[in-house]
């Protein structure tokens, strides 16, 4: 494990899965319930749409990203719920970029979340524009509800570049034009830090502007959200080897199937889990200053290791 | 022509087509320099999705939105050099909807701005994609270049509301799942009103906001902009039944032959032509106050009457 001592690794992992599981219970309640506020959309908007809205991102799912930007807040001193509106914003993204991946044009697929994709129960038309919408919306959410006005700009900024076309819709491009069925191991992380680690990493980032983090906070916590990035990255890849449909709510083997590059299929299983704990370890090390304000991140950490889902 | 005095009305026409022309011809040339260097994406943005992008928004218009967001500055007594990066933002987000818009799930179009539409020339799945990114774009490009910065929250807040599910994305559900089948003049104004005029006084409110308008300057505005969006959409059916496809860069009788409710339609083409005449001498009144610095908003008034493409 490199310079993380085993011991600590496992002390962490264990003090930190009932943490998390009640961590995550409470702030999957307060998440869903803001995000059904921001999207019990009114006058002007059909009610199909809503309904194709909230489908997509009211959908069971973990609420990691959203969780990340309220333990980053608390990492730094603030309060998670001046974070709220910037971890609703960051979980509409996402949502969004499923819908969109998930369409017949892009990766054609028929389960999300455990149920129908959106354009399954919704058709391909008002999936699209529920993925729209939900990207709008997030702007919409920051640029209103994050006070002072500044630092609501500062979050637009980096939520407009991580979802943008040199991150997330960049790393979604190369992907559909298979710029993952040749080259090596930097040309997977290059595509997987676009299209996964940008928003991990900005789901941090807002955590830490909300809370008015330090220049020195930001530079650890960055650290810890680009290390936690690829490594949630390499469990996603492994879990797609060795996990199921059923516990995973989505089709699994698909990336081996296709012939993707993915982090087992080129370093091995073996390889593939010492470079996530290595990476892991870093991004511990790194948080290592907020004691035990950074208590979630730890617990975040340690679960990227040992998730089944 | 109501409230208005025709001999006015005439004068306004003919001054304002040649001041306009010179107007616009300058201004398109500043704004597709400002949108080349914004879409002039570098590492981390694809080849091809930087091309789609660029594609799709430096393609030929008549850029009358982001026109209108120099135009409400200068009217404000505000620099169009400031509002040039909302301008480049309103494009953006008006580029974007037509890319979706087009795609064989939605309207199903091959033709736009006189050349094949995205998806057309790049494929489904790079036009959702380049559409997503321009999206995103324009919320990066109004939080990072409009200064200061509590402003640029301001002008996100707008651009979001305008672009989100209760008006441009719910005025198209409403459209593609049928809205302009039936129904009468408020059915087709509601719809209208959120698909083409939300964007139209978005433009107008985002160059008053540069220029810190005044609470009295942005009522006049907003009046301005909502009754010129709504002329806008009674000349564009009156162009889908009598313009050209050479003209109008793209399919043309389209809404009539797949019996959509339009102005000409319910109201005949004589009372569609007095109600927009109507509206603009109305938008003409309110910014009277404004005296010559307005010059270009009067002048877009008369061209939304007089246009022929």
């Amino acid at each position: 494990m490199g310079a993380w001592p085993l011991w600590r690794r496992e002390v962490m992992v264990r003090t930190s899965a009932s943490f998390l599981a009640e961590y995550a219970e409470r702030a999957r309640r307060r998440i869903d319930a803001a995000l059904a506020t921001y999207t019990a959309l009114g006058e002007g908007c059909p009610t199909l749409l809503r309904e194709a809205i909230q489908y997509a991102v009211l959908a069971p799912g973990k609420r990691l990203r959203p969780m990340l930007v309220l333990m980053a807040a608390e990492a730094c001193g603030g309060s998670s719920e001046d974070a709220l509106p910037a971890a609703c914003a960051v979980e509409m993204v996402h949502a969004y970029s499923l819908v969109h991946d998930d369409l017949p044009a892009m990766d054609n697929d028929d389960l999300r979340r455990g149920q129908p994709t959106c354009h399954k129960r919704f058709g391909e038309a008002m999936a699209i524009l529920a993925g729209d919408a939900l990207l709008a919306l997030a702007f919409e959410v920051v640029s209103k509800h994050i006070r002072p006005r500044e630092r609501a700009a500062a979050c637009c900024a980096v939520l407009a570049e991580a979802a943008g076309p040199c991150h997330l819709v960049g790393g979604q491009a190369d992907d559909i034009t298979g710029g993952l069925t040749q080259g090596g191991i930097e040309q997977l992380e290059s595509i997987h830090r676009r299209k996964t680690g940008a928003m991990i990493l900005a789901s941090i980032r807002l955590g830490a502007l909300v809370a008015e983090a330090s220049a020195q906070q930001m530079e650890m916590l960055q650290k810890y959200g680009e290390r936690v990035g690829l490594a949630f990255q390499i469990s996603d890849d492994l879990l797609d080897v060795q996990g199921t449909q059923a516990a995973m709510g989505k089709r699994v083997r698909k990336d081996a199937d296709q012939g993707k590059l993915t982090y087992p299929g080129l370093l091995g299983v073996e390889q593939s889990i010492e470079r996530a704990r290595r990476l892991i370890g870093e991004a511990c090390e790194a948080i290592e200053p907020f004691g035990s304000r950074a208590e979630g991140l730890l617990a975040v950490a340690g679960y990227v290791l040992e998730r089944n889902c």
